[in-house]
């Protein structure tokens, strides 16, 4: 089988546990998925805690088998970002599988993809997340949630959790475990288990 | 109060978030810590999960208030590396506090610095960590381990158990909570309670 492209988005002020959550769980499978880190432009982007990352440009993703959005304070201002949105909503349109972890949520939201769809996000940003989407049907309490081919996670770490999730979902709950024990990370497996919720 | 600095080493074939898990919760205490990332010689480093990092060279390291050392596919070769490992051997000397996660602890220990103190290190590469300092007191059942100014932690996600834990121990229990709440991370605070033990 040939390998699927899992790409991260990056932009300045993400948030570094969200995007890196995630590539820790898919870099264990490494024979499906290859991973690549994409910004805007391109170049160098660096996190909320200062890691300054080369990343390739939108315009060389060949493929999107799985697009992964993460959150951060940079989410802010590029909501109201037009040609950044319409990017990325064609990135999303092209993607079998779109996973975004905490406010990532609010960029998905602002492509108008989301719409009619269950979704979550970081309860820490709940308020501020639900007025990017008001179409969208934001659940107050899901470690993460999946509706169709989107996944959403709630705040930072919720990211590993879904990430494992997803695994579980499309090759066995087996192998997402192995994975959780090589990284030795206590996985919480329920969706529905969310220590953080408002609810 | 002068922000102090949390450095972070790098190096080719890094786990990632050996070193972006501590990174993150450390990014939430940036009214007491500066972080910085560097690798021997500066310039791009690469992790396993093929994200490329910008760091500053070894040498332009001013001070060293807390040392980080991940681990990772690329401790194999290093701790062969006798140059290497003798200016870590500096840096671990003028640092205030050593934090390692996984195999960083392999490297550590051939600095000789950990030679009679108590330290744990992943299970999964247990046997060939303890190959590296033989006289090291190993502990096969431990989140983490804090002997005098030194963390050890087990493997990749206990890294951020155990930074918490050593926010704990400086600045108290509630501002550790309060940041693992921020990140929605699920904190095992006990260093004792060890679910990947070989014990």
């Amino acid at each position: 089988m040939d390998l699927q492209n899992f790409n991260i988005i990056l932009f300045d002020e993400f948030e570094t546990l969200d995007a890196f959550g995630p590539a820790e769980v898919i870099g264990q499978f490494s024979e499906i998925y290859n991973l690549e880190y994409y910004s805007f432009s391109g170049g160098h982007v660096t996190s909320k805690q200062k890691i300054k990352v080369s990343t390739l440009p939108f315009n060389k993703m060949s493929k999107t088998d799985v697009l992964m959005i993460p959150g951060g304070h940079g989410t802010r201002t590029l909501v109201d970002d037009k040609v950044f949105i319409q990017e990325l909503k064609n990135l999303v349109q092209e993607a079998k599988y779109v996973l975004t972890v905490c406010t990532g949520s609010a960029l998905l939201a602002r492509t108008n993809l989301l719409n009619g769809k269950n979704a979550t996000t970081n309860k820490k940003a709940f308020e501020w997340v639900c007025s990017q989407g008001i179409e969208v049907n934001w659940k107050k309490q899901a470690r993460w949630v999946c509706d169709g081919n989107i996944y959403t996670s709630s705040g930072v770490s919720a990211g590993i959790d879904m990430t494992l999730g997803f695994i579980s979902e499309l090759f066995g709950e087996k192998l997402a475990e192995d994975a959780s024990n090589h990284i030795e990370y206590i996985w919480n497996k329920d969706k529905n288990n969310d220590p953080f919720s408002l609810a």
